[in-house]
């Protein structure tokens, strides 16, 4: 079942190598199936090198494996309580660099430029600390509901700044389809980068908001202008 | 039309790739026809993979498409600005990362040493800050007007200087030619990197104008003597 | 003798290669052969362009050469004090950048993250200044008392936080196959490297025991529930 | 003639490329032939890619071209000072980025660990700044002589400390092949990287006289036993 969206996940987590985001098995990919009902991710552990559509495990929006041979990512939880809330269409989660950087350091990567703003419109906040009750119960499905709560209660619409960052963790990224979370999962690599070292060069740099507005409504949006019709 | 300066133009944007000046679809190229009405320009937003010199896009300096099934990037208006001011023959926009660290900071890029002398005869200036009104209205237009401001009114001439940061946004760089524009665009990004450090182990760091006249015309003008005859 | 271990150990020697942890020559890896008795290890000083199996030199735990045309690393002597200490499967030896930096530094590497928790169950320790008797006797042996010594004076397990860093020379890394020891140099590498930028970025940041437990015990041990079964 | 000399000058020049050192035409690579009366050079800002042997020019000691169609690089008069001075067999230069960086900075690179100690018996210098009239007269002959003042002044042995780094612009190195130079010049550039950081986390960051000797002397010298015999 599912057997072109696997294809997509599959590819779209070959992607992440491409691109530098993961080293060995760190990251994950999956697709919601247009249904909403049901998932599909990367096995969990298995390495990029070698890995086939047929590997991808199909689960339901409760956990519960529905098809293939290997256990799905051990971030499964994360990636559902996520679809439940939010339902976008892919999710990505890596230990990229810089966005790991960030995320160690505790701190929201500012948007500081129109790279940024052409893709996220804001600031990439940050969650707060996780309770020990929370990492020592259900800790992958509580990942996914600070998520939540990190834009529900900035109010912060998860999909005009489709990534977070998991303090101390790493970066988790989302689209309308897996392909347009790993570019956003790129973006947010590149950005938070440039944001380090222009803040290390001038602790006030900031963009104004005319400007941000500007550039991620050019791209996005019903008044977007930007690439092919 | 301009079939052999479609092929140029379609080759330096792939350079862009090469010199690791680009991510996914950001940057472009251009070039001024040497009759001084047209100017052929890399479509927007798409990928530079599989991009072919029909795809490039001619169009006239007040922005009228004339040639290409494509629609222009959207930084067209800045390109043509520059053009129509300073009349090189090729000009570069990246999304760079260590240009666009000065460009998000504010900040010129100073010359510290030969490797900057040898292509640019003094500091990459910084844009000042575009107001409300320039951003809402013609934006891109707006953009190459605000460059032109720079140079202008600092007195610095465009052909020593080939280059310049938008502030909170990126680098522009040109040349006679769209080869050498995106020569520049590199040098920039290397020395831009340079930079940082340099003054970040010295912050009293500056190199002596006697050095910059130096090597700046030994590769320029009529004394210069660097290369082949 | 000891044929499938020499190519184990010569492609983890590729592998340093391959992961970006040596340039020249610099780097080599051991393995322990399950006798306990006997040792392979790179010979000293070859390019590991061309490296064979056939290279690999097998010395006794005291030292003696039992096979092999070549001379054996300088370090030699180092990885034998470990493995009559710790009885580890494999060693590696890098100047690897990020880790080195550190070591030149004279720092430990703080957990500041899950990617470091999911390998390394604390802090990376840095050895003491060794003493100029140290340094003029037998100076690589010496090497080796010194890692055994930070360990066991600071209670550190060598199986829970398998690697090191040397006080201004470089990291040694281990693990129960050579493989896992070039693995867990690589993720030394890595985390190195992040923890600089995000000590730059929030001079306080840690992360809790709490989340540094379940991250290294979902990997390892008997309640692992990370990767297949 | 010198034909075997020209394919290892032409060769030690792609290495440049190899080894991440140089970008566009920068950089160039000599060697001394054995009579110590001829130098073999890379031509003047030619491009890498193509170079071949025959394009290698020979110059005697006083600059004379004795053979080759193209022009001798520009800083052919520096290679030759020092060679009078010296009688390396190769010599290298870069703007290599960590390296030039440094020299920017106008501050020595400070020996910090063992891999600067295994190839540079202490720190690398920095030349004092060229004056108006050195720059303005015979100004590539004068950096070549502000090099070896450098030496003779601080009492260095270049032998011993096989490279330099001229203000304000980059890095010389040598050896007494061209090969030899080239892998110095690739330390040079490693350790130049990894003292910026080390210091940075820790200022005070030095290593001991005692680890220094121990590392040089025993891999130069008649005491030498790294590597095969």
């Amino acid at each position: 079942m599912l057997e072109e969206l696997k294809k997509r996940v599959c590819r779209a987590n070959l992607l992440l190598v491409e691109y530098g985001l993961v080293l060995f098995t760190w990251g994950n990919v999956s697709a919601l199936d247009p249904s909403g009902e049901l998932a599909v991710i990367k096995p969990s552990g298995v390495p990029y090198d070698g890995m086939k559509p047929e590997d991808m495990v199909v689960v339901t929006l409760d956990g519960r494996v529905v098809e293939g041979e290997l256990a799905p990512s051990s971030d499964t939880p994360t990636h559902l309580e996520l679809y439940r809330a939010f339902g976008m269409g892919g999710i990505v989660h890596t230990h990229s660099k810089w966005a790991t950087i960030w995320a160690q350091a505790g701190k929201c990567v500012p948007a500081l430029g129109t790279t940024h703003a052409d893709h996220f419109y804001g600031d990439i906040p940050v969650t707060r600390l996780m309770t020990d009750d929370e990492i020592t119960s259900a800790y992958e499905k509580e990942t996914g509901t600070v998520i939540i709560e990190t834009f529900r209660e900035r109010g912060i619409d998860p999909c005009e700044v489709p990534a977070v960052l998991v303090q101390n963790h790493g970066p988790f990224a989302w689209g309308d389809t897996p392909e347009k979370a790993v570019e956003n999962a790129a973006v947010l690599e590149y950005v938070s980068e440039m944001a380090y070292y222009s803040l290390d060069i001038n602790e006030g740099a900031r963009m104004g908001q005319t400007l941000l507005d500007k550039h991620y409504l050019r791209k996005h949006g019903k008044g977007a202008y930007y690439g092919q019709k």
